[in-house]
């Protein structure tokens, strides 16, 4: 049983997301240097500088809660409310002036999400997701579309490059059953695919980080995520997510992407 | 020697994109019926009466110039003004509410590109280049970044499913020489070139009404717009785009493109 997501926490996380969106607006498009990371993503100042004002709030209300943030690390890992934060998840988009990527805040109890925010700065888009309500897009309910067919669903993934040796062997042959496969996107299509425009999102490398925000915005608006097995993501999952509008497919999928 | 383009027709060509405009964001985000075309790209209501629009316009003030469209074909090939009109570029992008496709106008004088517009009507952004001027994004002047090294280069490309056989190994070959390599954007992602924020664009099976409007843009903001094999594009070109914000990288690009 996951418990409602207290107003308190939804309202905080809103806050959260006002901080880092004017950061990223000031650098958009800006030549803003740019770092390669151990991982070979790059990172900017905009991340930084974003990460970094909405720990700074939550160390001054919620001293107590756990972090883990894409640039800044962890913090109070075993707390019972732990945020994720991923100031831009996007970056390369963001880098080359595309506003379609987005800040993601989740927050965790005990492990389980149960709020998740994809907030798009440059365009004042925000789907927000919490146990207990409906999830909402700019304050108006967000909801999936049916589509009981693969045939008849719209796929997105962000890269290619997402899916390493046979994964894309898999990914293609889904890819070529479906009615048409789209790339780029990042987090934002998870967002499309919650309002009902997109049908499935099948990616694969993704991190607690990219992922934890997600998972309430689309369950809240009649959706699934899953790994690429079906199971549901925790801290342990190994990255490869399915998204689906319409769950009445997934069984089509997991078929395909485990065969 | 390629004529100044005449003033009227950079107006014209404005009221074209107005009119288009409206009639993509009316349509925008909700559920349009959509059609596959024979080679199986989708069409909806939006581009059929958004390129109608437009040469509505053109019948009434142009009668004797030449329209090439993607939906609704050619008519007066031959004459010495011919305008290629895509309502939608991005199809795909827009069916799935992603508000990265534009709308591409081009005016050509005996085969040359003398105008072109990318339009982006949900976010009201426009690059307009014309011959004899700088290109401008939203009445500004829109330039183009240094970048004489492909190690330094920020790559795009709409989908690898464009490139077929073997162009995609090389695709592939060249996308590793990069600093970072995206995917998605359509003719969007050439307006970020034209303004500075991406420095390669590499793809293939584009149709003259895909890359007309795209040269003034590129070159009037200081970048180059060539085949795979560095040759300028023109009504019989394959399809195989090569756009840099630089041509300074351009050698190095053909000989991977060509190895």
């Amino acid at each position: 049983m996951v418990n409602t997501c207290p107003q308190e926490f939804i309202e905080f996380a809103g806050s959260l997301a006002d901080a880092a969106g004017p950061i990223l607006q000031q650098h958009f498009r800006k030549a803003v240097p740019v770092d390669t990371k151990s991982d070979k993503t790059p990172v900017s100042i905009a991340d930084r500088d974003a990460e970094q004002a909405m720990r700074q709030l939550m160390a001054n209300r919620y001293p107590d809660h756990g972090i883990l943030g894409e640039e800044h690390g962890i913090d109070r890992i075993d707390a019972e409310y732990l945020w994720v934060l991923d100031p831009i998840d996007g970056t390369k988009a963001y880098l080359a002036g595309k506003p379609l990527f987005g800040t993601l805040i989740a927050l965790l109890q005990n492990g389980v999400p149960i709020l998740g925010i994809i907030d798009q700065p440059i365009l004042g888009e925000r789907w927000l997701g919490a146990t207990g309500r409906r999830t909402t897009f700019n304050g108006t309910d967000a909801v999936t579309r049916r589509c009981t067919n693969l045939e008849n669903a719209s796929l997105n993934a962000t890269s290619p490059d997402m899916f390493a040796g046979s994964d894309n062997t898999r990914f293609e042959t889904l890819a070529s059953k479906t009615s048409m496969t789209m790339f780029g996107g990042d987090c934002y299509a998870y967002g499309l695919l919650a309002s009902g425009h997109i049908d499935l999102i099948i990616e694969a490398d993704l991190k607690p980080y990219d992922f934890f925000a997600l998972i309430p915005v689309v369950s809240g608006a009649g959706g699934s995520m899953t790994d690429w097995t079906g199971n549901i993501l925790d801290m342990q999952s190994d990255g490869r997510i399915i998204a689906t509008g319409d769950a009445t497919i997934l069984p089509q999928v997991t078929s395909i992407l485990n065969a």
